[in-house]
């Protein structure tokens, strides 16, 4: 997401000053001209758990705008992780808040939280509305609504100028493949790329489950417009209001790519507790911002197969 | 709460070895006899934001049930420090509920969590029933909340055996003086003490507010019963069902010591957002369990206010 979104901005707000905070420099080297992406921003060194330093650089750097996209952000891992996913979520966006309440900061900031949130929902709330009641179902999810709610409190008792996000399945080029969708693609270009020597099986967890997937641009965009459009206090979906099956998203890679596949299951990636099927509803970003999706699903699935395929063409 | 769940126990289950944990040896000289009370319970000096040290220590002492107070439990503190009140309560209770799972305990968890969870709730929900849903409105309620939805996570993804309170406002000699009934009562004492010296005022903050009170001496039997009847993964609302406003509590006290006082409101009492009325349901413990309240609100402010008019006396 940093490198997506510093690349946005350059773009779209070459007068802005880009700050980044984080605990080791970054690697952009799936985008295009990453280098000259690097230059510009201006990298600050600190972890977000360290109070004191996150306090320091918030004074320093002094900021209109906060995107807080630090996060420990797969469920998958949070199952292993607990501890680190409340963290890395919670703790850290708590330090942030802090710094921008003892430092005085006059700031919008915008706080990305997750579609997770939401837990096991029924399919009569389909899509969901950001008023349906969160159900948690993994420690990454706590840690989220956790995030949330901690927002609102700085919001009305400490007067911080916050909009949150619920954020539905990002998928782009340069996602670790711990996500479901690089995990796939990578398959794939494995398969071309040595086309005649593995067998082609895709492996994946539960291909049932059916999410919202939405492209990085998009979401891009939409953060973009919270910093300026979005209404203080407000949470709000970002999504595309269409969901596809982990099963759909191989039989769309397939047919793209017309290389037919088995798909195996894999036992270790079931989770302990899983969200049979989430979609999101976009009306209330739209009706106060404007903004809605434009990627298709093909057209995103065909910029991260292309990532990958790169990846793997360059290992032979 | 410590001394007078050990007091309880002892008194009760005089075959329990009874173990605690905290950051320094408490001081229970607010119960009679509390040499002995202190005897009777084996300290174990730790910290459970300190992961490796609660692990070591769950595994050490490999216990049967475990009542998990450790708690930053003022809602007025956590407004001045909302980063300690999250890590008191939702971090430490990850590490207690991590250290379990860690050593494969097979224990009974009872997570005393809190009324304040509710947040700001409707008249017309009144008295609040445990499928309300929270809307915690200051930062310690945000991060109880965290704990029970983390509660959840572990019964559900990791089978652990955790019973969740929502304990309404407990009262009872020794509490300190940060919570309203206990500044209340040593008011009262400093007059009677000092009778013809101080002017007869009481200062409180918002006096309309309304919360359930609750004896101290009905929590501790309300815990005892999770111990053994409460159901894995339920939450119960420990609570009176009765209301009583924070100048209810004064024309109390005023009436049973026949003191006459005047209300002086002091702002900064106040709180940023404050819930004006708070009354629980019991009915689902009762159901449950049996368990229902004993102590009446004059019996309990009697006891508290006898502690403290001992506490003013003594400085003479």
């Amino acid at each position: 997401m940093g490198g997506h979104i510093t690349r946005y901005i350059q773009s779209n707000h070459p007068d802005w000053d880009i700050h980044g905070i984080s605990r080791s420099l970054p690697v952009w080297n799936f985008l295009p001209g990453h280098e000259q992406i690097a230059g510009a921003i201006e990298f600050h060194q600190g972890d977000l758990l360290n109070a004191a330093r996150t306090r320091q650089l918030v004074k320093e750097i002094d900021p209109d705008f906060i995107l807080h996209l630090a996060a420990f952000s797969s469920v998958g891992e949070s199952w292993q992780k607990p501890v680190e996913a409340v963290l890395n979520n919670t703790n850290a966006f708590l330090n942030v808040v802090e710094a921008v309440r003892l430092n005085n900061c006059c700031c919008r900031i915008v706080s990305v939280g997750s579609s997770e949130e939401y837990g096991i929902v029924d399919p009569s709330q389909l899509p969901i509305h950001e008023d349906a009641r969160p159900r948690p179902a993994n420690p990454y999810a706590v840690a989220r609504v956790s995030q949330e709610n901690l927002a609102q409190i700085y919001m009305q008792g400490y007067h911080l100028d916050i909009c949150s996000t619920r954020s539905f399945n990002h998928i782009g080029p340069g996602q670790r493949i711990q996500f479901v969708v690089s995990s796939i693609a990578d398959q794939f270009a494995k398969i071309a790329v040595n086309r005649g020597r593995d067998s082609p099986v895709i492996s994946i967890g539960n291909g049932s489950i059916v999410r919202d997937f939405i492209d990085i641009e998009d979401v891009i965009r939409a953060y973009d417009i919270l910093f300026t459009n979005g209404k203080t206090g407000e949470t709000y979906n970002i999504c595309t209001g269409k969901g596809h099956s982990i099963a759909d998203i191989v039989r769309i890679f397939s047919e793209m790519l017309d290389i037919s596949v088995d798909i195996e299951q894999q036992n270790t990636l079931l989770r302990p507790i899983d969200n049979p099927i989430l979609v999101g509803s976009y009306e209330k970003i739209h009706a106060h911002t404007g903004w809605e999706p434009h990627v298709s699903i093909e057209e995103s699935l065909r910029k991260i197969y292309s990532y990958w395929f790169d990846q793997e063409s360059a290992k032979i």
